[in-house]
C-alpha cells in the first residue's frame, strides 16, 4: 500500500511522470515499480500486468501484417509474466479499431494475439472492442507463480545473465527507418517475439534472486534492476550475446535496442553449469552470463577497456 | 474453452464484430460474452474485466475535468465488478497521453481513477504509461466473488429489477451536444458514476439469478441478458425509475441512454420486500422492479399499452 521510494524506479522522463502519478495517488496506489502486480493467493501468487500498444508509437501498420501486430502486442505483454517466473492463465484484450478499417483486420490481429497466447499455454479470456481514431491494443496478462520474481532481490556476488540474443528487433527497426526491408531473422525478432515463459519459471525454480524482461533495452533496464535491488550491476559488453543480424553493429547497438523481450536475471554463485545446460536444453533458449552484481549503485558497462554510460528507450524523452 | 453459441450475445454491429473475432479464435478463446472473466480460485472466484476509453469516442476533454475523466473511465470499468457481485481488489491502468499534454493532466486524471477505486475498497495496483496521439485510458479491474453472477441464469417467473435511476448520463450528453451546460445532477451522473459494488454483492447473496450493468442502455442491454439466459424479458417502461433530470424526457429516452452504470438483476419470486428494504437502506441505492422474466426469447418493452422495440448504443452502428 505504500508508494515505493524514489530509488525503486530508474531514470528517464517516462519514469519521472510515473513517479509524479504515484506520489499524487498516495495511499490510493499499491506497490508500483515491477513489471507485474503480484497478488498472493493460496500457496502461490496471481500475477498481472497491462501493456498498451498504440499505432504510430509502438507499431506501424505498413511494416507488419495484422497478425504480426497482434502477436507482438500480446507477446510483449506476456513477456512480463516470464519476468515474474509465472505460468500463463490468459489475456484480456482491449482493441480500438478505426471505423474505416476492414473487419478482417481486427480478426487477423486477434488471431495473432491468440497464437502467441496459446504458444505459452494460455487463452484469450475476454476483452473490449471500441471505435478509435488510430489502432490501440491493450493487453492485460494473467498468470500464476509459485515463487514470483521481482526486480528487487539481486545480491552482490550474483551472476548477471541474459537469455537469447540481443539487438535483433533494433536491427529490423533500423532497416525500416532507413527505407530498406530488414533481414528475415531481424524481422522475425521484431514481429514475433517469443515470451520466455518456461525459461522464467525454470530460473525462478533455480534460485534466481531478481528478474525482469528487456523491453526498453539493457542500457536502461539494467539500471531499473540495480535501483530496485539497491546494488551495482557490472556488465561486460564484450560478453553480450548478439543477434546474428545485429552482430556487425556491435554490443552498444544491441544494448540500446528495445523490445528484444529477453530475460535479465541475477543468479546466485551456486548456479551450476549443469543446471544452465539442463535449462537451456529443455527450453531451447541459450543463457549467457554478462556480468556480476556488486556493492554500490547504478550500472557499470565495460566496453573495450573503458566504462561507458548507456541509455534505453524512453517514450517521453 | 468453447466459444459461446451465437445466441449468447445480443444484436448490433459491435457484437457482430466480436462474434467474428470469437469464431476466428476458436479454441484460442475462453468463454466470452459476460461483463467479466471469472476464474475459480479456492472457495471463490477471481473476477476480471477490461474497459477501453478513447478521447473523442468515450469522452471529450472540453466537457469534463481531468479528474472526472479518470473517475468515469475507472467507474465504468468497476461497474463490471458490481455486475458480477464481486468485491474490489484494484485496477491496472494503461494511460496514453499526448506528448503535448501537461504532465499535471495525467496526474489529475489518475487522481480521479484513484478516488473512485478507493471509494469501492480497492487500490491502483499498477499500470502502463505511453505517448499517444489522443488520450487513451484502459482500465482492467480485479475483484473477488463468492458467488459470481453472470448474464445467464434468469428463469421464467423471476422479477426484473434495476438500481438507482436511469437517463441522467444521457440527459447530460444531450445538453452538451445541444451546446448548453447540463443540469448539475445530470452532469454528476455522467461525470462521476458510482459503481454499485456493495449492492451487487448483496443481490448475489440474496439469490439473484442473473445480473449485468447498464452501460449501453436498457434498450440494448436487456436483450443481452435475455439472450444469455435464453428467456424473454417483459419490461413495463412505466415502471422505469427516471433520473430527475431525465423525467421530462420520459422512459423511452432513459431506456435508450447509455452509461448509467446501474445494475439490471433478475431476482427469484421469493425475494421479499423486507430484503429489498434492508439492502436499499444499507447501500443507499433504491431498487425498482420493472418487469418479469417469461418463457420465450428477446425483450418485450411495454409502453403506453403497446409493445415497442428499443435499441442501445452501438459503437460500430
Amino acid at each position: 500500500m505504500t508508494p515505493p521510494a524514489r530509488s525503486a524506479l530508474g531514470g528517464g522522463a517516462e519514469f519521472d511522470r510515473i513517479r509524479r502519478i504515484v506520489a499524487a495517488l498516495g495511499e490510493r496506489a499499491g506497490a508500483v515499480g515491477d513489471d507485474c502486480v503480484i497478488l498472493p493467493e493460496g500457496t502461490g501468487s496471481l500475477v498481472l500486468s497491462t501493456d498498451l500498444s498504440i499505432e504510430g508509437v509502438h507499431f506501424r501498420t505498413d511494416w507488419l501484417s495484422w497478425r504480426e501486430i497482434g502477436w507482438r502486442a500480446a507477446g510483449g505483454a506476456l513477456s512480463d509474466l516470464a519476468a515474474a517466473g509465472a505460468s500463463t492463465v490468459g489475456v484480456l484484450v482491449s482493441l480500438g479499431a478505426p471505423a474505416a478499417a476492414p473487419p478482417e483486420a481486427s480478426v487477423d490481429l486477434m488471431r495473432g494475439v491468440g497464437d502467441v497466447t496459446v504458444s505459452v499455454g494460455g487463452v484469450v479470456l475476454g476483452g473490449d472492442l471500441s471505435r478509435a481514431q488510430t489502432w490501440v491494443i491493450n493487453v492485460t496478462v494473467v498468470g500464476r507463480a509459485i515463487r514470483p520474481m521481482r526486480r528487487a532481490g539481486a545480491r552482490p556476488g550474483d551472476g548477471i545473465w541474459v537469455s537469447g540474443t540481443l539487438g535483433g528487433a533494433r536491427a529490423a527497426l533500423t532497416s525500416w527507418l532507413a527505407g530498406t526491408p530488414p533481414a528475415e531473422g531481424a524481422r522475425r525478432a521484431f514481429a514475433n517475439p517469443v515470451p520466455r515463459i518456461l525459461l522464467g519459471q525454470r530460473l525462478a525454480e533455480s534460485g534466481a534472486t531478481a528478474m525482469m524482461d528487456l523491453s526498453d533495452g539493457l542500457g536502461g533496464d539494467a539500471g531499473h534492476l540495480a535501483a530496485a535491488s539497491a546494488c551495482r550491476m557490472a556488465i561486460d559488453l564484450a560478453r553480450l550475446p548478439l543477434h546474428p543480424d545485429a552482430a556487425a553493429r556491435g554490443a552498444v547497438f544491441a544494448a540500446q535496442g528495445g523490445e528484444d523481450y529477453e530475460l535479465l536475471a541475477t543468479l546466485p554463485p551456486g548456479f551450476s553449469e549443469e543446471t544452465r545446460v539442463r535449462i537451456a536444453t529443455e527450453t531451447g533458449v541459450p543463457l549467457t552470463r554478462i556480468g556480476t552484481v556488486e556493492e554500490g549503485r547504478g550500472v557499470a558497462f565495460r566496453h573495450e577497456g573503458k566504462e561507458v554510460t548507456l541509455s534505453g528507450y524512453d517514450h517521453f524523452a
